[in-house]
């Protein structure tokens, strides 16, 4: 019997009260119960968005609402400032190529958080952006960059700023309408307590006065056509529909729970983390580290992609290796979502022993211990 | 106590086998696991498709797919030809049209199914085509265009021909190699017995040397990069793995009855369906029927509107209206997916007392028995 447990960052836990929501029978999305549902997930959305805007619920993975902020908000030949330093922030850079407009990078170093004076620098050095693009918990990394700071800089200026808040909403406090973020993305595998396949967007009033003005190609994410038909508690195209009942009831688990409490708790479990690795001799890789995802540097000596296979495949804990040029040189603990201190304790006494029988010197139960003291508190 | 039920076409019925599939706790994707998942949805995918081409999985609706299709197939400035007829053959020229492509309608007025000599002539006067779409199945009116023989025309020419085979696939035959059919593309909440969120996009040797030629922007929907990565058993973006869990289910269910007698199946409900509202008195709209979906003509005097609300919030049973101009014109009742003669029996109940509360005269059990008569053979 082999239980199998999930550490990463993304796909998260389930809890079991969304997994049965999404097992009842389908409803049709044209009538009344649906309406309901998708109304009250709409609102509680509002509520985890700290936000008066509305959220448009969209069926794709959060890459597809990243390509939809770029089509609503830019226009052929825009010019946009897009802060790299990530797989994430990369992918901005890379749906901005790929609809032809002209992107003017802010290069930060793995593991380093951006300095907001150097996106203050490149927009006084170039005073035609039209976005910015900013990846808020880069997952890659590890990294939390300090958005908002970086909205207090953008907000001085015409230019939109759009962030990736797909491992930070519901894990870190981002009060989007407060901090002035035109555009939030999110999905729904992180902190939502859901399967993939949900992605989020929110706009801002400059955010939706681009949008009616963008000129780039757009027809499955035209959020225009979305926000008129979303306000009906309708979707454009079919909606996910089991997908929202479990939305629905996720929600309904963290509204219980609050948002200071979710945001505490995410806190704690990632300074446990890292604690527990810091204590077995292993060194963070993130400066400014995300309570989402935490990023420890491979020991020399070790083989790091045999960390994740040797916790995946005889632990049966799934947790992540490093990504692109980071591969073997990083692994990701998640504590995200629907995750406890038990969660962070068996994914540190799993690691203890991973470690162990890859020849790396541990004594076992010093990373517990150093967890359990933050946790006790 | 109300029971629902659903008699839509799309959303459909979920087995049940297919709902617990999807309860099961989140497997990570980057897994052994998983991969085995999809690499057996995949192949079963190539059984339901008739295909010895890969079968692209997207988490998306199935106007993702459609998208996906047109910016894969097409370049700026290609002249296309769009057979309409229907609001799903009108929605490849708003695709075609949001990305600038010149669209050259073959109008088919609702309910007639297109005269494939009308494509062919098309084709000789405009011989620069670089695509042909249409819809197999157009759900808005009920017709089931003739795709095989419009494949056979469109064969003789360079032009590719994409098809929306969303409420075919699954129902009726459509050998995709066999016919030359360069495009089919799918979606998950129809014949295949899922929610939706999960696309499909199968292409011929022709097509892909097109989409590598194409130049219209793409990133979510870049069918180039999905290919190269879904034959290691990934996705480019994070699938959504609650549904392809549910998918790999639904596919085991349908391989266990078999092609023949799953298109056997729909046809003799679609016919039970057509005998018994002939037998109330009332009138087909389509010329040619789908076996997906039955389009019956709202009787003089009759609120067409109120037919699909009375079912619904009386009967607890969704079937459809008609959609933009057909609004109250007709309505539509579909034999799709996980469907059985009791489906069609109780729907027809319903219709029977549905009608005689709007005023409209039936005698009881007309309709019951003249479908018992085809559904008894």
């Amino acid at each position: 019997m082999k239980k199998f447990r999930l550490l990463a960052p993304g796909p998260t836990p389930v809890p079991p009260e969304v997994l049965l929501a999404m097992a009842q029978p389908v409803l049709h999305h044209r009538t009344p119960e649906f309406e309901a549902l998708f109304a009250q997930a709409r609102r509680a959305l509002q509520w985890l968005f700290q936000t008066r805007r509305e959220v448009l619920i969209l069926a794709a993975s959060g890459t597809g609402a990243m390509e939809g902020a770029v089509v609503n908000a830019c226009s052929p030949g825009d010019r946009v400032l897009v802060i790299r330093g990530g797989k994430f922030g990369e992918r901005w850079a890379e749906i901005c190529q790929a609809y032809g407009l002209s992107v003017i990078p802010v290069e930060v170093p793995y593991g380093k958080a951006v300095d907001p004076q150097a996106v203050a620098a490149a927009l006084r050095g170039e005073p035609s952006i039209a976005a910015v693009f900013v990846t808020h918990s880069e997952t890659s990394t590890g990294v939390l960059h300090d958005l908002e700071a970086i909205a207090a800089i953008v907000r001085q200026t015409p230019a939109l700023l759009v962030a990736d808040a797909i491992t930070s909403l519901g894990v870190v406090n981002l009060p989007s309408d407060a901090w002035g973020v035109d555009v939030v993305v999110a999905g729904s595998q992180k902190a939502m307590m859901l399967p993939p396949g949900l992605a989020f967007a929110c706009l801002s009033d400059r955010a939706w006065a681009a949008a009616e003005r963008a000129r780039l190609p757009r027809y499955y994410f035209n959020f225009l056509v979305e926000r008129k038909i979303q306000a009906k508690h309708q979707t454009a195209w079919t909606p996910a529909i089991s997908l929202i009942a479990g939305l629905k009831a996720a929600l309904d688990l963290l509204q219980a729970e609050g948002l200071s409490a979710i945001f505490a708790r995410h806190e704690r479990l990632a300074r446990a983390t890292r604690a527990a690795v810091t204590a077995l001799g292993l060194d963070l890789f993130a400066e400014r580290p995300s309570p989402a995802v935490t990023a420890v540097k491979v020991p020399e000596g070790v083989d790091g992609g045999a960390i994740v296979r040797v916790l995946r495949d005889k632990h049966g804990i799934s947790i992540a290796g490093g990504q692109g040029s980071m591969q073997g040189k990083i692994f990701r603990i998640a504590t995200l979502g629907y995750a406890d201190a038990y969660d962070v304790l068996t994914g540190i006494a799993a690691l203890e022993f991973t470690l162990a029988e890859l020849g790396y010197p541990v004594r076992l139960g010093d990373g517990l211990r150093a967890a359990q003291d933050v946790l006790q508190k």
